[in-house]
């Protein structure tokens, strides 16, 4: 069973509020034959892909516009031709999405399809940045905490198909990529790709001072970078980028390999196919030797991580 | 009170195991004058730093040779002289030591001193990599595992003087560096400065495959950029550097920012002084939006960092 596999990030450009649903899938759809012309078997897509980053505007909870970003099911027919397209490729991918359950929890959500159209797994974003509430006098939000619930999945891995080698996956979504918790939870779990779509701002849209967009997008890519190597794990990281209606989003879509190099990037802040080949036995050495977690890790002095949730310095 | 102070790494070159200690602390009192000339009130040196690296040398438990690496008191009359110059010039230090205590004990420790001459707080390195049994057959070894029990505090943090600005410190050692779980302990204490000393191998010195010198010293500068950034403090790696009795040792010694950012950086592998302002307030920023603990972990879902020591693949 060969473990090597070509896998691509369909970096999306921006998705304007006013842009319709199908025009948007429409996208996904040619970045998807466009990684698969090169070869690509696995495609990741960002975090809430199919939408503009709609948390950005204060909604009713249950305005159609809100509701109208949220997935009832998956697929559905609003999707459904982007999984039909893939199957007929043969191609798997990874989507964020707005999930709405039947029982009305809404979560920030990812899933894995695999060549055969049917999904692998799903996780459910646990570090919601932003704000559980709006706050007067900005034009621009960042509403996640408000719209979506944490996680409650923990951190699943799956493995994939034969035709890919079994690899044991992993997903995170967006700001989780910063946390190492979630990446040692999946690194203890044996993970071979780490998958990250993502949608993070490049500046304050409301004009406050603010990190450079050279530097977001340099922590962005550092933490995909050392959170790979300290696992042993390939990862791909992939962005919403550009500007959408005034906010802009970083770029910088990565993959990286266990060692932490980055092996492609994206060059543009809009729709762009990034394709590499990866070997899952490259995380053999690292997972053996360096980061052999049976050999090395001390659990006994770590218990802050889980006793306590935050800061607590000396008086 | 300020919060800004000048702090160095007082990089080493090699120490030959046939180097007299006298001709060893003599180097290092002359890298604390440099640093010290240079307006550093702190000065970080590296593990081990007062002989070769030993660990390489299989030695009979009560050897002459190998007890005479350890330190049985400290201060003591091998290193008195490197306390009473920095007393004198008011300055502070980092030192990586092997330590046996009063019964028995072995560990791989590093202390700092305040400027005052008297020592502040201990560390015992937990991450120790290596055998813990000699491999026939092989001219250089790793026995720390062998040399030394594993650290038993747990990862300390300790306010530093008034005269620094009061900041948070924290110490690891060598492999330390590349576990999140140490890092996060630290950062779960609020720390704004991780020290750091180190002896990495440069290549395998026994000749087998191995990673090159080049890909080792980034991933060493890799985790203490992504660790500083994800914990929002300084950090300050320092190296023995060079080929001691054969066997290479990667330099690449850092000061980063809270940004993860490298602000300084030694360029030989020799005995070398690298110095960089800190202000302990940039840590701020990280640790109240970004990386605010209290807003954003979600232990509950990290359980698997304390519940499992190795990695547990699905089947």
């Amino acid at each position: 069973m060969t473990r090597k596999l070509i896998i691509a990030g369909a970096q999306l450009g921006p998705i304007q509020r006013a842009d319709s649903r199908a025009a948007t899938l429409a996208r996904l759809i040619a970045l998807l034959e466009q990684a698969a012309a090169k070869g690509a078997k696995l495609v990741v897509f960002p975090e809430l892909a199919f939408t503009t980053f709609f948390p950005r505007w204060p909604m009713e909870r249950d305005a159609p516009e809100l509701l109208g970003c949220f997935e009832a099911a998956m697929p559905n027919p609003q999707v459904q031709k982007l999984f039909d397209r893939a199957r007929d490729l043969g191609v798997g991918f990874y989507v964020g999405y707005a999930e709405l359950t039947p029982d009305g929890h809404r979560f920030n959500s990812a899933i894995t399809v695999g060549p055969d159209g049917e999904i692998l797994f799903k996780y459910r974003k646990i570090h919601l940045p932003g704000s559980d509430h709006v706050k007067e006098g900005q034009k621009y939000q960042q509403l996640e905490k408000m719209y979506f619930e944490y996680g409650d999945m923990g951190f699943p891995v799956q493995r994939g198909p034969e035709a890919w080698g079994r690899p044991v996956l992993g997903m995170l979504v967006c700001n989780d990529r910063r946390w190492p918790e979630g990446w040692r939870c999946l690194g203890l779990q044996g993970v071979e790709l780490v998958m990250v779509g993502y949608n993070s701002a490049a500046y304050d849209p409301n004009g406050g001072e603010s990190e450079s967009e050279e530097l977001r997008t340099f922590h962005s890519i550092l933490a995909a970078q050392s959170n790979a190597y300290m696992n042993a794990t390939w990862a791909i990281a992939v962005a919403k980028a550009g500007v959408e209606d005034g906010a802009g989003l970083i770029g910088g879509s990565v993959i990286v390999d266990p060692n932490g190099q980055v092996v492609a990037q994206a060059k543009t802040k809009d729709d762009e196919v990034i394709v590499a080949e990866v070997d899952f036995d490259a995380c053999r050495q690292g997972k053996e030797k360096m980061f052999n977690f049976a050999q090395h890790r001390r659990p006994q002095h770590y218990r802050r991580i889980v006793d306590q949730v935050g800061a607590e310095a000396p008086a």
